[in-house]
């Protein structure tokens, strides 16, 4: 084994508006050591270029344009959701990474994503060593979900919970000055299948009851329609308008999903997404308010325009520490973000063993959510306000952000085909 | 009659992200013309202000606050939807009206919207005229859909064309990056609901057919299935993925909004809004494709942060020529926007008589898209590209843009109630 080893680097599942800022921290801060560090081949598509030897040659980028990544949302190698199975199960997929990674001089893996992600990386390493393939494995956290366990929070999040915090208070002010003679109650759904963290940073905006959102729905909240349509009677009753964040992952008492309780088309076919359809829906018919709604969908997660600038760093520095981790000797682990102080705000990055990521997810506290089930607290608002601090907008060229295209040009294939 | 009357201004309409800049541009320069006009009267909720007495006093507002309007989204002085009736049809609203100006000295009524309240603007000053009520009306362009006529185009537009070119663009990114195992289709559904200036503002953010959006759905050109069906499909084939901007305003052959024309909830009521909901079901049904799906509503038109320079100072300069129109003795005219050049882009401030304005929509012209029906063509680009120029983001506190409040404070009435 020479000294100078190349590095694999995979983006995993839905991309941020600030992933590629953590690939730039890896292949920057790769560059910086190149007496030690070949080069940083990226997975075409995440880990299924891994499995198909379809890898993309980044040292065939300038310095600016891997510099612009900072700036470019999506996942600038392609990104996918695909989980690889238990080490006996699918042992055959584990051998052809190592395959892989053998033929091309890799001895640093670095996996950029959420849960299943980190738990994959653990599982290369363990398989490596069993093998006894020598390669440093090191996970490096990415969701917008911000359900990581261990780390303070997840690059991503912040971005995600500016836009909506932004978004909500800008539609808020729309709503409100139409509401005496037009639509009264506004529905925005958000992402979040599973806990309420991106529907709780809508929560930033609102700085008094008056103020829009004046009611949030989160996951954690079994969905009670007579409680709700009384709230935002309640609301519309006392501030002459209601403004909602509705996070996607609402359930009914009965754990269903809203979004998939409800409506039917023509055909009898379960209508497709939208929770925000169904509240609206509701409100119209047991309270008669003019309604409008939004889905922001990947509008959230691809805002690059609005990210934060504390997002956008941490998304930077756990990309450098995957990699001055590994060149440290370190591996199994993930650097984590660490909040020091709250006021002010300060953090640095710290490390935890991926075997005490892998299939574990960080919950909303129910200390973050108001009694009522409707707002957040100010616990919640203390852990949530410098996460979307600061600004640092992409360049502009004629009037739109001015996003980095690479080429992405792959590297010669070695080996014989795969089938994934 | 005192040579130092009072101003009368209102917000008509759905509100703009650079609305409050024209607002900004009225009290600003009458401030600055103290010795002619007294103090600007702003009606609560639009002309129900002038109905119904309720009169904002300006004048209480700071200087500095005043000038936050610029930065300001939302209509900050309340809007409505409330169109006067002919002169005959309903004298005693116009009446109402010119008692309530005579009451506070206002001789000069400044009225901010779009066709409908041009045409307001016209009936008043014809109907203070019949009453020799010394007056004068000056329209202040403002609407999204950029459907006035004469003027290039409409204040509040090239903000909302900005955001939804950005949205877009940023999406797209978020979509192509995950298509190869993931999302292939993605819609987009933006307002516009008689023109499709909005999504064809989309377009500029495509510099190629491989680029986001690969197709806009106009409503000047009729919904065709399965030729839109074909067009997805051969799109995904070659691209790998498919990204929409729909106007809300798509129209099946026999004339029907899409929106109206699709699905129904389980008690069988038309389905509520959403034509984004009803193409991805389609592109579902018949072509299989992964799909997801925005609808902006409100945060197009709110997204400040997001808002053009150009679009910005054109709303502040509307709003200081209709002032200074008036001193300069013309009455029954609006600002216009004249484009003098397109490369370099140059615009000045000309003039139209309202009788010009009131009752006529301005269409997008045939030219501007292109022979398929689903892209825009270098004509409408060159229109549309400098409308979204420059960048002007509100102050950001904490992360989150700060917005003005205002005080809001009521002048005293002096008139008995009267009904609307």
């Amino acid at each position: 084994m020479s000294t100078r080893r190349n590095a694999f680097y995979a983006q995993s599942g839905g991309p941020t508006s600030v992933i590629n800022a953590s690939a730039c921290g890896v292949i920057e801060t790769a560059r910086a050591n190149r007496s030690r560090i070949g080069r940083v081949y990226a997975g075409r598509n995440g880990i299924l270029g891994a499995l198909t030897e379809d890898l993309i040659d980044t040292s065939r980028e300038t310095a600016r344009t891997i510099a612009a990544l900072r700036h470019t949302p999506g996942a600038a190698f392609g990104s996918c959701r695909y989980k690889l199975k238990g080490l006996e199960e699918n042992k055959a997929q584990y051998e052809r990474l190592i395959e892989v990674f053998d033929a091309h001089d890799i001895g640093y893996f670095f996996y950029n994503g959420g849960g299943d992600s980190q738990d994959t990386a653990w599982k290369v390493s363990q398989f490596a060593d069993r093998l006894d393939y020598p390669i440093r494995c090191i996970g490096i956290p990415k969701t917008v979900d911000n359900d990581l366990p261990v780390t303070d929070n997840c690059p991503g999040f912040g971005s995600v919970a500016k836009y909506v915090a932004t978004s909500i208070r800008e539609a808020g002010l729309d709503v409100a000055c139409m509401a005496a003679t037009s639509t009264k109650v506004f529905i925005l759904e958000v992402m979040g299948r599973h806990a309420g963290w991106i529907a709780a940073a809508g929560g930033l905006a609102s700085r008094s009851p008056s103020e829009p959102p004046h009611l949030i729905l989160f996951p954690e909240i079994p969905f009670d329609p007579e409680v709700f349509l009384a709230r935002v009677d309640n609301c519309v009753k006392r501030f002459g308008y209601c403004t909602i964040v509705a996070s996607e992952g609402v359930r009914t008492k009965d754990g269903k999903f809203l979004a998939d309780a409800g409506t039917r088309d023509v055909f009898g076919h379960a209508q497709l997404g939208g929770n925000a359809v169904i509240l609206a829906q509701m409100v119209k018919e047991k309270l008669g308010y003019k309604y409008h709604w939004a889905v922001a969908d990947y509008l959230q997660r691809s805002a690059r325009h609005i990210a934060s600038k504390t997002d956008l760093r941490q998304a930077y520095a756990v990309g450098r520490a995957a990699v001055r981790f590994a060149l440290a000797g370190q591996t199994a682990i993930m650097p984590i973000i660490v909040r020091t102080s709250n006021r002010p705000y300060r953090w640095k990055i710290g490390q935890v063993d991926l075997s005490r990521v892998a299939n574990r997810e960080r919950k909303m506290p129910r200390s973050y959510i108001s009694r009522n089930g409707f707002r957040i607290t100010g616990r919640c608002r203390a852990y949530l306000a410098p996460l979307v601090r600061g600004e640092s907008p992409p360049p502009f060229k004629g009037g739109l952000p001015e996003y980095a295209t690479l080429k992405n040009i792959a590297v010669p294939k070695k080996l014989p085909a795969f089938s994934v």
